[in-house]
């Protein structure tokens, strides 16, 4: 587990001229004290998944310069590869015009044998796999396609207690 | 403002397996009914905006292959463009493994002038223009970094009524 930091200390929310073209950071929590925060490859610029931030994991990944998160199913911070080992490094981080959301380009470690780091619990590399066929209005039939050539790891294998609440769940 | 469909049919939420591996889709919408959409540039995978999505607009999307949002702070669904013009067409449209959230490859329409489209109500192509520097626990004196070289329109000339009600607010 991370070690905390001291209370978070950001820039009060001020006008919303200050909040969307200052340069202070003032980010903007919803009512369950939360953001929104996007990882992007670095280099090939994959959205690689989608998850949340509570003011204490933004601190840390500022300071850290390693993506953490607030779990909203476990309710709990959340390193990203403290269990995985899938850890992203960021080489960007950059914030929205009104501040309640996040995008982390972000360099993963490589999985044994060479393999390219895997975003998503399910073992692929990119939580978003699966596209959906557009020009037709959506019914229960409607068929996703998958797009990535399969998993990189196996979940079973990488996660000790493959229980539902002990998956990392976006 | 857009023709409205008839009620959105998804198919049922199901086991995690089906949600999360199957074929379906079971969008996952919060306690406020929305699910997260990003939007990124189809050609070079800018994070142009994130935002939310109803149901509504969800099967809107889908069936239009442009961008639908419900915006939170006006609380009615908004197609993307339906004011400034610039509108986003959908390339592809993805859906994360759990389902509570889209990514959306997009094209945007130019501006006038021949200008490339800009998602920001600011001006600016991209929400995510400004950067958080890392290392160090944040500061109210931390200083974003302005990454674009500037506004490509100007929002009191686009917004019909540029009042902070009027403006889309993501």
């Amino acid at each position: 587990m991370s070690t905390e930091p001291a209370a978070p200390r950001f820039a009060p929310r001020g006008s919303t001229a200050a909040i969307e073209e200052g340069n202070r950071l003032a980010p903007k929590f919803d009512a369950d004290g939360l953001l929104t925060a996007v990882a992007v490859d670095a280099d090939d610029g994959t959205v690689l998944m989608v998850a949340h931030m509570n003011a204490q994991a933004l601190a840390l990944t500022i300071e850290t310069g390693q993506a953490h998160y607030f779990s909203r199913s476990r309710q709990k911070l959340w390193k990203k590869g403290e269990e995985s080992g899938h850890v992203q490094t960021l080489v960007e981080l950059r914030v929205d015009c009104d501040q309640d959301a996040v995008v982390m380009r972000v360099r993963m470690a490589d999985l044994p044998g060479g393999l390219p780091g895997a975003a998503c619990h399910t073992g692929h590399r990119s939580c978003f796999f699966r596209s959906v066929p557009l020009g037709a209005a959506p019914t229960p039939d409607l068929t996703l396609t998958v797009n990535e050539p399969g998993k990189l790891f196996d979940p079973a294998a990488v996660y000790a207690a493959p229980k539902k609440t002990d998956i990392p769940h976006f």
